[in-house]
């Protein structure tokens, strides 16, 4: 039996807690996981709540309908999930693989609950990679001319397959906002900074140019704005004056592969939720 | 008005939750902070709920009468807290100064929630120091023959000054199993390594001999075996060849600075729950 | 008897470091630490040697004349200075003191070799800090009038101190260029953010609004440009979403601490080479 | 045209860093990178020294007789490597593949300077991933009874293929002093724990139980003496009572493959010194 996940935002109110969970009691499940968070400044609730649907006196297809009521209550942000459904995911990659490999890896080790089913590419460099790993690879070059009409046949592409969550794994090209209002909080990418410090190209250069004595890298969800969306995971790492440009590259790959991985596994685990441009992450 | 908060621990049975968040709930309180964890190897159970009197039905003397019946239905272990009470707070040191110093002025600048009556050692040498902070100092000069009895008259202080937690800011000494006993989980130690890594004496020079390339430092509730007792929190930091001995200390210090300090403020604000010689921290 | 150490800087050639080496070895100089560095993208060479002056054949006051014909042949920019001098240091705060009290008490404990004569501020509130620790205490003042001639006062002041350097612990003043001018990578800040992240004013609140997953502190040498300087040293820690304001102020405040105090002391011990606006390090 | 690289250790003497560097100048060689360290403790002096044999005098293979009569006059231990010099590397794995994966792809990303002919396992597991590469695989079932016998058929195979260096990408197999003295300080284990904490088996499982709040990896050349060997890194990771086993071994696994993947370039780079069973980085 699988079990059922809750991710809930609301104003924060007495008595969600335990109008929740006592949904979940009353019906015979047995919590699993339950946390909650309330943003002090906002005064907005947060919650997860993951329980077992063993004996749950409801079935699963009508567990959505029977806490409609409650949602509708406390005007809920809310979405229902199954740890038997299985994502389907795209990855974008330009020319660096080293997320990508990593991704795959990953996936092949069972460390991520997804199917992936499609790689896409402005090159044709990762085309080998998706063969070897037995994934379907779509070559789209992109020209300053042929940007909005690729990108509406890639979003008809990703609709077709039914992919619900897009990867961007050092992918170099920027989206237009038409791509990125087709997939709100559901396109992940890797920048290769400690944003918002070294936005943009290049940030390689940029710090090795400023000097800084720790490089970083940062997971988010993609908004319209460049590089600017809520941030999933960062982390950090020390470098001296002794690292040359290809040093910081070479510790920052390591970075970027975690931090990443982090923040789809997350994702897919449905731990993330987004308000006011930050996530609050149940992990 | 202030904050109850529970801390609870017992086997896990489907309905804890929700019975504790429908007895906040139904009383008219406003739960604040609820987190809770589920071991999944002993199959425990673990809560932190902290909610605003304001409005609260019960009245503050009468609350844990009025839970003791919920206690009872899932036999749990539990301590009722308000955070009106200010704990009782005796430190223990011995020649190295810093970290008496780094709590006295944290507590000084409002991070510690307690009162500080008490200052102990087995040397003169924070003497001035208690005097300069207005804080009564004692020395226990300890011998192999005296130890006992000494440990004796501090018992004995300890509970005359009402004094709920005692810190070892590097106190030399080690406890026989009489003052340790007197005062479970409530004696907080720092100890100068990663622990289980270096334990007893000297823990840099060990660190040094080995030729680590980590140090850390580890903060601990206190049980009769040395250095064995459930860990609270633990930090470390990267040395190289170039460092030396002294440089081990001087880093290490800060270490212990920052990692005894974060487990005297969680402690102070019921954040912690033991079992099994280990912690669960709700930070 | 003192070590003698040189700090050098030139453009790479052949044969510096056995010249510099020779010059020392050929005089019964024995070396006690030798660290180069070369910037391969400026093909800039940077060296810190330091040697015992025990048995030396040059007299301490004729070290400089007899190393200037090498210097000279490699048109060095270099410093010379021995371990027996106490550089003279002025501590710039306003109303936070944690950094101050860090810095005292690390001179207290004979960590930083210098001597602190001078406390200054724009507020009264470190006063009773100052007399705490013996050191003379002056009030600045400053509005948006007085701040230039304020400034000049300063500057006097200093001189006739024989202040070689000045530490901005927590300063709330941004100094106009006379001021900067005046101490030209001799005056060392702590900023509150890990630069070139939220520079400027509120980095707590910048960094809690913009919801990073780790916040930061970095120390540097005042330039004109706010916040812009060479960095020397940089440190992180990891916030969640559970962190408040007051959690990232706390927890940076920890940052703020090690990160000033490590540059303090590689100041101290001449450890810091400053080019095009980054530092080298031989630590 | 190559660079040379002289890894030497010897007593401290004055003069050696004049007559190390001396001997480069003199011969026209352009330095790129020297380093020395002297451990205070035992007096010993510890250089890295990297020039250009771009014009040097010398021909390459009449360095080593030249630079004899310097080493003999310092009773040097020395080492002489050129960086067109390919090592040759082979790769010892059991059933966990993410530290060859990991080896792999950076080999092929071209950030480790070795060729890499063969892999060994114990297991079947690895065949298909050796063969993924282009490289041999073969697999030496290993029992009580056949251990001694199975490994000097490895050692004599590794001596056919002029393997210089071994790598441990979790072997789960402990070898024997007969294999171990067959490659002296040329063996890099991971150990997936914090050194010295957690030695022997099951590390993970070791450091679920007793609740640590961070957990590590360390990378070590291997000794007689099982996970003794002198440590060349380590880094560390913060977990939390949240962390179940799984996601202890998950963050884990990404540690080792970053402190195994910095040990065998540092090796390759001839950056390593080994002494008193500890390791000296010029990194």
């Amino acid at each position: 039996m699988p079990n059922a996940i809750l991710l809930i935002s609301c104003r924060d109110k007495k008595g969600i807690t335990a109008t929740v969970t006592d949904f979940v009691f009353k019906n015979n499940g047995n919590i699993e996981h339950a946390d909650q968070h309330i943003d002090a400044q906002s005064n907005i609730f947060f919650m997860r709540i993951e329980w077992s649907l063993k004996n749950f006196k409801i079935a699963k297809n009508k567990i959505a309908a029977a806490f409609k009521p409650i949602a509708g209550q406390f005007a809920m942000d809310w979405n229902l999930y199954f740890t038997d459904e299985t994502p389907r995911v795209a990855i974008f990659v330009s020319s660096y693989p080293h997320c990508l490999y990593d991704l795959l890896l990953r996936h092949k080790a069972g460390q991520l609950k997804c199917a992936i089913p499609l790689i896409i590419s402005n090159h044709k460099d990762a085309k080998t990679i998706a063969r070897d790993f037995g994934i379907k690879f779509l070559e789209f070059p992109i020209t300053q001319q042929n940007k909005l009409a690729q990108e509406r046949k890639q979003i008809a592409l990703l609709r077709k397959e039914s992919i619900e969550m897009v990867i961007l794994a050092r992918y170099g090209q920027i989206f237009t906002k038409q791509f990125v209002d087709a997939f709100p909080s559901r396109i992940i990418n890797i920048h290769h900074s400690f944003l918002p410090a070294f936005a943009g190209s290049s940030p390689y250069d940029q710090a090795y140019r400023k000097g800084v004595k720790i490089i970083g890298a940062t997971s988010h969800y993609v908004v319209s704005k460049l590089d600017a969306g809520p941030i999933i995971e960062q982390d950090t790492v020390r470098v001296s004056h002794r690292a040359s440009l290809e040093d910081l590259k070479l510790k920052g790959e390591d970075l970027e592969k975690v931090v990443l991985s982090r923040a789809v596994r997350w994702h897919l685990e449905r731990k993330i939720l987004v308000y006011n441009n930050k996530t609050v992450i149940f992990d």
